[in-house]
């Protein structure tokens, strides 16, 4: 047989494995180093009772047989989907068809996935720094990428791309910069991809972070959005969900791409757990809602420390609002990864360096407001003994 | 942006969205009608104790911050992949690697995904009839396929392809004929692969239904088969996991493949659902075996039902044995088509047509052991009645 050649022009590491790596072997080193992660944007708290609950109803549903279900639908049970649109689309004055919803197994996958629906010819942009995963399954599609970078001076908001790019990802809230976009600069975007014949693959994982009236939090806020934007997104941040594994895409029929997904889904993918599904359902009710406001307020809280507090130290800090990632520049004498290596070695802190998650990220690291309170002020103390 | 356009090329319908519309509109015209479902492969048995034990424990786990946990390992828990190969391989002869182990979140996507390690040049070889997501997903990659043709004649074994294949697709015990290969015949076919440099995507699905010993559970039974084999496995016939979602693949070091699986899902896969996880745990526990080998007991009665009272009515029938399918030759002045609506009209059972999986399933319907055992108990008496 012949190997998708691609796959060797691929980074050699991943990021997160190589972190591993580096913490693991520090730790057999020093087996009594009480090592803080700071670093990766998994949840700590644990699931709120009613979600809990819904699970064990789920659960227990699966274990009798007037209640037993199988296979459910590939594009997911259409009471979630309905949620979906009257919760999370309706009140922001999207309408959407309950077709154009699909229910997926984690925002990871189906942002993977979707690469599936376009030719190998397809040119690519690409905030960088962003998200390994983007970068990585476009270089397996084997596309040409097109870097838009994003830095202090341009407000880590890239320009719009100076040649004509066919697919283009942006997450925002940004992971792993923080910054977020303005209805008016987000409609920049939709007019270029209208403008080009564009697509553009939306990941709106943090969106629950948004607090500001004037940062959108779907790109169907945008006229003509619908033409042109796949909409990803992760219960995983919003609802503690890493575990859980349930989250969404929009696929509009105007984009001519929705029954596309549907064929796809329907060959390669048997439908979502009908526990996840169960348990992003109660997300939608009163006890859910609060549950889960309780969550975002305490990360949120977290990001306020962490960003208030590096700022003090005289650290230069973007991000941290609207989003749950604090974008640190390093210190002069250091790059991303000499002040990985600094803050293990010297406070067993783990961060995540910003040069892993592209070139324009040298120089920074990535704090994340999912980690566990406690540690992030034991952290904090630590970088202020050690100056 | 340029879509694939490879999906052009897909049949309009997929087989199980035509079934259900078929049902849906005779329903509609006949709403008194009982309509008994002996076709589709979901089972109907509920979760056994021990499952959802394991299972009200693991959401239990996340409902606490000493118990919590969150993203797990792309390739699934060490402990689960384990389990495996202590109960599903060691036991039959065959060591693995840990690394070479990968959960998932079911066969069908695995089957799928896999498509993605190879160049869209590679000629695919597919048993005539088969499940249809082999065909769709190496038609949406633009692969050439070579179909091997499955009859009464050389019974539903074909030969080895007469022109060099790269990739071959092989599920045995086989949906939909129930066709099964001793391990001579399946030697043949890893002797062809070293041979022809190919690769053989080997589906197990239904390996718990084999009870014959000179039938192997594993490719890896045979000499060599680690340098050519990825095999696929699903927790959903064996242990009724239709809606919780788990399976395993195997990718051995020696096909070359097993580092490009792990990026590709580090890439592309967030790793299994936690809970999931935890019930395919229990299906190794002494009484999760037990529970799972009754409600195996429970499918291959039915199984031999169907069969036998097939055979008595004067159907030519095959399958049924070591597999839960019963493939059923239509009477001469049938299709598979017109016998389904037959069936579905003046019996008012659901079948799946045999034509629906390839040209070579024309003429033959299939039944499924995993049917409701009174549905199938009623519907062969209205069978009987019919004539």
């Amino acid at each position: 047989m012949y190997i998708n050649t691609h796959f060797q022009q691929l980074p050699n590491n991943y990021l997160f494995k190589e972190i591993s790596y580096r913490v693991e072997s520090f730790q057999q080193t020093h087996p009594d180093a009480d090592i803080l992660r700071l670093g990766v944007g998994d949840v700590t708290l644990p699931l709120p009772k009613p979600i809990v609950d819904a699970m064990h109803c789920a659960v227990e549903e699966l274990a009798h047989p007037e209640t037993f279900r199988g296979y459910g639908p590939e594009e997911g049970y259409a009471w979630l989907r309905q949620l979906i649109i009257a919760n999370d689309y309706r009140p922001r004055g999207v309408e959407l068809d309950l077709e154009e919803v699909f229910i997926s197994e984690g925002a990871g996958s189906d942002l993977g996935n979707l690469s599936e629906l376009f030719e190998s010819n397809n040119r690519v942009a690409i905030l960088d720094p962003s998200y390994p995963a983007y970068v990585d399954s476009s270089i397996m599609a084997g596309r040409e990428i097109v870097f838009l970078p994003c830095h202090a001076g341009n407000g880590f908001v890239p320009e719009l791309p100076h040649e004509s790019v066919d697919i283009i990802y942006l997450c925002f809230p940004n992971n792993p910069t923080g910054a977020v976009l303005t209805r008016s600069q987000l409609k920049l975007w939709v007019d270029y991809a209208r403008a080009h014949h564009s697509i553009i693959i939306f990941d709106a994982a943090y969106e629950a972070f948004i607090e500001d009236e004037d940062i959108p939090h779907s790109i169907y806020e945008i006229d003509g959005a619908k033409e042109v934007a796949i909409e990803v997104h992760s219960y995983s941040k919003s609802s503690g969900f890493t575990a859980v594994r349930c989250g969404y895409t929009v696929v509009p029929k105007q984009t001519g791409l929705q029954a596309m997904w549907m064929r796809r889904q329907c060959t390669k993918y048997n439908g979502t757990a009908y526990v996840a599904q169960r348990a992003a359902a109660a997300t939608y009710t009163h006890p859910g809602k609060a549950s889960i406001q309780s969550n975002l307020s305490h990360y949120k809280g977290t990001a306020l420390l962490l960003s208030n507090s590096l700022r003090e130290m005289g650290y230069e800090v973007y991000g941290g609002k609207n989003a749950p990632y604090i974008w640190c520049r390093v210190p002069k004498e250091y790059n991303s990864w000499s002040f990985f290596d600094h803050l293990l070695n010297d406070c067993h802190i783990v961060c995540t360096p910003g040069a892993g998650f592209g070139p324009s990220g040298e120089g920074y690291v990535r704090f994340s407001a999912f980690s566990d309170r406690c540690d992030c002020e034991k952290a904090l103390d630590r970088m202020k003994n050690v100056g």
